[in-house]
């Protein structure tokens, strides 16, 4: 059976799923039955040295008015004018399947309404996790779960910066150039360093397995540009790494989301996963802690997260199989204050006097670390008791040099 | 929309099923609309003591002939009658999802297409892997690459006793008496130990991949009887851990496919998948490396698995959206001989001149270990090649200790 499909934006994600749908056609075909033909490419660019030139496109409407185009892919990234083009296929009853973490980290919940009404799918597999497939799983196969918890490494970039201080010893700023040297980082890497990219991917995650879209403004999200050499060290010599980590935590009535760097010690298997590589860790009541691990961006494996999405939903738009998944807006108390957010904390303070840390926080671990410097885990204590000790060491004169939050996991 | 079901065996998968249905009834219901009903447990005894005394029913045609029940479970185990009730119910139309290995290894070709021609479905998710979702992603998730691995630590006893022997520094006996005191071993561990169990996994893994079911006679199978404690340190000397993997390689014209012990490098993810976790790598052309990590084994976890295809099958009895796999019997030339099977190689052997070593294996890698013997890496060479190379080096007096492959994966 043949659907004919569109895609939107042959940049790098979109280009790898031309090639993808080029070369696996039989493949594909031979396995599920659909024949998927690329019948246009929207570009702004003309294109005329790409092997798909005879069907590019510059006008969506040509795509959004031909009754033959049943999906799209969209590979344009950014809100505009991927919103609207999106929202104009949904409404024609064209299914589409996006790329783009931050239009549907901020727009999910309406455009996943504007297909349920239209009667066709809008899929996502390719925002979160490159190449892994865990929105899927999340919603299919963990569908028996209660899932407590979403922990993930979902940034390649600040990954890769974080593993070649662990082990190449060397500091924030040249793994950063090295990042960038590699195109592992952007010019302007602020997204990724900064936790901005983390932050849609734990709302895209926590949505998928919670029903409720969180806006990332209210996702506490701290980046890694704080991160010493000397803390990865000190976590290193007590048998952990530091990893930034998205997490989306529901136990009892609460619900926190965040992103922020963690020490992670080495039992867990996020410690492990290095360079570019993603990983999402989850745990349900039943299946308990499952790890998902793949490559999280480029080209040919976002591709096969894309092609993931056109297969089902050129699929469903043959026997009408699949539906919508359901995101309702957060509610107002979602996500709980994050000053109740409970963990063990890693500080590095200079200037202390030896007994005012006993006296500020009680009972706590030392951890070696460079001369002049005090490190130490605390027992475990709210983010609101955390600052407020931090802020009685201050006075008694210590300067805080560090504070990483511990993740501690017990399953 | 209420779905009626029924569960055939309450034993460990069954019972952990019935309670994941129960537990977690609303929680299924609200997120997915299928509001599923447990009618029937199958049972020889009649358990008036449990939860479910008043669904107990010791007659297979109660729930064959009752038109209510749309999905049935089957935890049985064993072919027999397993083989029998599943049948007859796929005939009368019920989609039957199942935990049972051995069962689908061997009649998953016929009893899928009895289900096709039936109009219902028979899924099997649980039968591999435990709670990981590995089949329906392999199915749908991947269905845009073309898969050329398939490599898992696909046996939580023998992945224990291995984990043991390493960190403990125990030999095979006394870990396999841990194993069993543990309750990780059963009595009679022949099927865990000798690789049988991971002969049906892999072979339900790559019929998921590629289509055909390769008979598990076929499969080149070893298990870890072999395995002593001085491998396992040569093995840790040279950043190695010495794992059983299930793997189906299919790399130009050719497919392998195998169970037996290899040695592991640290660098890959395999490596460190420990203790009665199982781990499933799956290389796609596109994807490129995936790693599937979680709990293979356990009431709970093969619980959430046979949960996942209940409520697929359930959703599908009432929207007709789901198709079985196309299994077809493996070709006469499946697998490709497995003498043509290229890797690397460990090898242990006491009584050796050194020289004779460098004459017939030419090009090794010297391996630290005990004392009277000397171990080495070959260079890559096939099965064949091996075999011939040993004898030979039998016939100039050495006594062969071990002989392990090499896991050498490059992405």
């Amino acid at each position: 059976m043949v659907v004919q499909v569109a895609i939107m934006g042959l940049g790098v994600v979109g280009g790898g799923t031309a090639d993808l749908l080029t070369e696996n056609h039989d493949l594909i075909l031979s396995r599920t039955g659909v024949d998927i033909r690329i019948k246009y490419i929207l570009d702004i660019r003309d294109l005329p040295d790409s092997p798909y030139a005879d069907r590019i496109v510059h006008d969506i409407s040509v795509i959004a008015s031909d009754p033959e185009v049943a999906v799209v892919a969209e590979t344009i990234g950014g809100v505009h004018p991927a919103y609207e083009f999106t929202r104009r296929l949904l409404e024609a009853g064209k299914s589409v399947v996006s790329s783009n973490k931050q239009l549907v980290s901020e727009y999910g919940v309406e455009l996943l309404s504007v297909a349920e009404k239209a009667g066709c799918v809008y899929l996502y597999e390719a925002s979160t996790g490159g190449g892994i497939p865990i929105l899927s799983p999340l919603r299919y196969d963990l569908a028996g779960n209660e899932i407590s918890e979403i922990s993930g490494i979902l940034n390649g970039t600040t990954n890769y910066i974080l593993t070649r201080m662990i082990s190449g010893g060397v500091d924030f700023e040249d793994a950063l150039a090295e990042a960038k040297a590699k195109g592992y980082a952007e010019a302007n890497p602020t997204a990724d360093i900064d936790g901005h990219d983390a932050a849609r991917k734990i709302a895209i995650l926590a949505a998928t397995a919670f029903g409720h879209l969180i806006p990332t403004e209210r996702i506490h999200t701290e980046g890694i540009r704080g991160i010493r050499l000397s803390d990865v060290r000190a976590a290193e010599s007590i048998g952990a790494r530091i990893k930034l980590l998205g997490r989306a935590l529901r136990l009892g009535g609460e619900l926190f989301i965040l992103v922020a760097p963690f020490l992670v010690f080495d039992s867990c298997p996020l410690a492990r996963i290095d360079d570019v590589y993603n990983g999402v860790l989850v745990h349900g009541n039943y299946v308990g802690d499952l790890l998902f691990y793949g490559r999280g961006a480029g080209a040919k494996a976002t591709a096969s997260a894309v092609a993931a999405d056109l297969i089902s939903a050129a699929s469903s738009a043959l026997t009408g199989a699949l539906t919508n998944p359901v995101w309702t807006p957060a509610d107002e108390s979602e996500p709980s204050d994050f000053a109740s957010f409970a963990c063990r904390h890693y500080i590095a303070l200079s200037g202390v006097e030896a007994n005012a840390v006993d006296v500020i926080f009680g009972k706590t671990e030392p951890v070696p670390t460079v001369e002049g410097e005090i490190a130490f885990l605390t027992e475990l204590m709210t983010e609101r008791e955390a600052l407020e000790r931090l802020e009685r060491i201050s006075a008694s004169g210590a300067t805080l040099q560090s504070r990483i939050r511990v993740c501690d996991r017990t399953e």
